[in-house]
């Protein structure tokens, strides 16, 4: 079958013939019907060399993105039906630590000792015909869209599982949330927060047409600027955000998250820009405040999201590609000229 | 100045003069601005007699749905500036046990020694042309109508203060949320739960219109009868509702919430028909899910009350009343002739 | 290898021989340090007969409380010793619904096509020289005595779960706990509560020697009679106790639980005598004073009832039999003559 | 009365004769049982300069930590009887905006329009044979010792809140929570922990003597140097501390801090030596730990510590000074010649 393999570290992905697998004990044959192009993929083959902390060695089929229908299941799985639509939860963790018997493989504490950390991340992923992938990690979509929904198990999740954790500060009326950095993860985020809170949202990106499209979704947007903190308390009451998600993660991003944040609100920085917050200290920062970071989400979370999904809440931004364009989506990405998410589609005419 | 006064214990109230009242320490003076009338005053001038557990003797004003603006502040009383708007918190315990010091004088500890319950319930109310109450009591309402807003107070914070307690189980995606009975407050509370949560909103009544106005507030009705449960449950995801509110409160409303309740869900009676559940056993309740009770907000929920109103997420339906009619809304009130709330308004031309 | 099964519905169980097992995919083969005697194991093979809901068919090993030390991996199983010594999470579920993937097979989904219920009920339990469980229902006992742990998979983890969603109730000071029923699941739930809590701890039962037992592990006790709940209250500053755990759930001990409850407080039935709590009612239940049920625990919840255990917090009270004497052990439970729990010792000299 | 007033700024207060002062509305006059010097005084008139952010204008009586018995009560105030012991809650806010109608006084949304921030802070203090408060602000003390619990106003409030809001992090088994800084309030919180949660305490100071105190009220301590992470880490299972809390808040004890938190776990940094973490990175920060700040507490929190101290579960360290020797208490305070508290008692023979 057809596949996008990274084969080679700091080497561009190529598109070759790989045998079709066999799904072992616990596991499950996908026949892919979507695969999300992620900036993470960019970052695996591009930046990342031998023994680099957080670098997974090839060869391995990229595409943690993934959708499909179940074509064959393994020994000892029960419980599936050929045909039917799953949305896959990527990460893989150990099976048996305490994070993973909680369905956070994200978090699994033999994590080191793993010889991959997800589908599509040192392990064959979505991007090819077929995929192999643990049964206990698939969530049922019904009769929802799967290629649309591919890019929904990390575009979807990684905000999902940062604004579920922040749903006590948004609880309740008269609540604001800050999102700062409207790309696809940004937007998604918009919409589950449109959904789940009653919070107004205000949203800053430095695209018109990304503040845009966060307006039509229902946020309140302001642009960048001298006046930018300033013009977000405003709204926010004069108190500033309950809850404030970076979607970049940049130092001046994480500065202005910090100096936009309420009493009592929560910060989360989900981008990985790498930049820095400088001089946290007690006596500047709002009390109670807190900064954190978070990391994909849960399978149980996953299954939320795809309930968002099958009920209207969420609706990802996609462009879709066939197999034998896949090396395009990525020329695509690298190149910035993406909108939305490049969703791989093998078995479907485009 | 003119005043609707509950005289004698099963007596319909009269319109009187009575002197208009000067702010004592702590206290402030309020031109009223609207005052609601509220089932629960009828039940106080008709139903109970001295010496009930629940009666409140009389004389007093009635109303204890208040809104208002500051004519005068008492004694070390410091903030307000007179014409600003403000909605009255009505309960009143001792003000410095426990339940009290979080602003949840409902449950105040030393009730069994205080002269009255609230604003309005023992103590003289809104139904008046200026009205008492303590500054801690007052929530501002801004700009904002402070006529529509008067039956917040009440029936605004009921629900608000019901669903608030149930929003951990309605946090995230693929819930449902069943509301029983579509009156007033559970009109609001539909409302409420569509701003707050991205639930699906099951809501079931005996009258046609109360359903429609449901569903045009956004929620999916189920009829009574024999099939009731099941298509709640068929709604729900087989499932069941993740948060029941009856705002009815008779055997048969909490029989069917208990039939309609999830695995893990939360089942919360507002309304006070005093029903009861028979027969809860070990066997027959959905593993983890609770039944509870609650009993109006705290000080803190009117805040949040107040800012979805001025957010547009709230809107009462109101009917308004001047002092000179008020007893005629009271006659309408009895005959079950009033559509939403009846306010009384002291001061506007109507 | 030599096994105490259930061979037919109401009748007692043989032992006898039968094949030691193998370990499929995902699986572990343990050999066994200990199993425990359940009362509901002699539910399950005396009162149940064939189509009743919830019997589980025959035949199949007994014993839902097991530790062991690994003896052999399954395929596709990574990450264990042989000879490490483990906890094992007795129930299995689909093991892909939302419900599994957050380590609650309790709660499975797809309970109702599954083919049993948990390790010894309805698939080969721990009453015999090895059992096979899932790798990932294992929980690292470190060098702690695995025998005196076995009964902690449920006399430890089904109090410990029940206490966990009843935290929120107790945290802070001034708060109080009652347990209601001092048997084996009762004594570890004040072991867990002196642990975990600030809470004063009132604890009731009918034996003397049980509620000596109570006090010598920290509680407060209450004997039953007349005045029990006034006594109750009395040392619960009045106002009741924010939870309550009955491990009894008989009528007259359900009533009790709910006449005890503080203002905001919790009830939970543990004990599944099968009693019922009559006329539940708005005006005589606490204010948002909650009443529900709880069935067995979590995984992540057996390695936090592990850590305590490790920690010398939790102690079980165990009498050791051989599987040669494990019938013997089964005619005393019915006859009422265990103290603590039987755990049967099929590789050790007693 | 006599009274130790803070008359200029940077200048050593003085005892002096000024009137007894009269309870206003809404007010109590205690008799002061004891009023604790805090190292806050000090900095109070040593180091604020007129105008400085923060500084608060003398003259005023000194003393926030106050205990006392009722003496009389000003207009409008029930519900108390003459001798009767309180503690009182330092912080006064505007007592009608959110935050106070919670009892959260420390975060009045109108502070900066407020005369004065607490009794003892803006305005007189509990250095005196008598003080005039709010009666909202008097927390009950029973029968038990007001002059030993003078303190807990502060140095017990403070550590509480930040215990009580980390209690979620430190729920159920196996939890591990760090102490950084073994003065009156890390001692105070090891007290706490140790009555609330499971948790290993985890201890560590520069002094001998401190580390003794809290091995003996059951924490593990580890000394300072370069190993001091790792051992932390070591003793806490490998993953680091659930809930850590810093008492010194300087740059290293950040440090120290940061370096010793598990993924998920929170930090909360509670003494104002003004350090700052430097360079909080997305890459660096365990997943999902927070950091954040916190100041004082609320009534409600306050109620509970008198609980904990009533329960023998909280027992301050305090050294007795008559109002005569005031002055030589902070001068031993500045001189850091305090063990435990200094409480200053006017009525008593010492």
């Amino acid at each position: 079958m057809k596949a996008v393999v990274f084969e080679k570290f700091q080497t561009f992905p190529s598109l070759t013939d790989i045998e079709k697998p066999t799904p072992g004990p616990g596991e499950v044959l996908l026949k892919v019907a979507g695969s999300g192009a992620c900036h993470s993929d960019v970052a695996l083959y591009k930046e990342f060399a031998e023994g680099d902390p957080g670098a997974s060695a090839p060869p391995f089929v990229l595409g943690h993105e993934i959708s499909g229908w179940i074509e064959e299941v393994g020994p000892s799985v029960d419980g599936f039906t050929k045909g039917d639509a799953y949305l896959v939860y990527g990460p893989i963790g150990c099976g048996h630590c305490k994070a993973c018997s909680r369905g956070q493989d994200t978090y699994c504490e033999n994590q080191a000792s793993m010889p991959y950390l997800a589908s599509g991340i040192g392990k064959n992923g979505g991007m090819a015909e077929y995929v192999v992938v643990p049964a206990r990690n698939l969530v049922p979509l019904g009769d929802a869209d799967p290629i649309e929904a591919a890019p929904l198990s990390d575009a979807g999740l990684t905000p999902y599982h940062a604004i579920k954790l922040s749903l006590p500060n948004l609880a309740g009326g008269g609540k604001y949330a800050l999102v700062i950095g409207l790309g696809g993860l940004g937007l998604v985020a918009v919409q589950i927060l449109k959904a789940l809170t009653g919070a107004t949202i205000i949203a800053t990106d430095m695209k018109e047409d990304a503040m845009k499209a966060a307006e039509e979704l229902g946020a309140v947007t302001v642009p960048g600027g001298a006046d930018q903190v300033e013009r977000i308390r405003e709204i926010a009451g004069g108190r500033g955000a309950d809850a404030v998600f970076d979607f970049v993660g940049a130092t001046p991003t994480i500065s202005t998250a910090h100096a936009s944040v309420a009493v009592q609100g929560r910060i989360t920085i989900v981008g990985i820009a790498g930049g820095t917050l400088e001089g946290w200290n007690f006596f500047t920062n709002p009390y109670e405040a807190t900064i954190t970071n978070t990391y994909w989400g849960t399978i149980e979370d996953l299954h939320e999201v795809a309930a968002m999904y099958r009920a209207g809440q969420i609706k990802p931004q996609i462009e879709k590609y066939t197999l034998d364009n896949a090396l395009e989506a990525y020329e695509k990405l690298e190149a910035g000229k993406i909108n939305g998410r490049a969703v791989i589609v093998p078995h479907a005419e485009i």
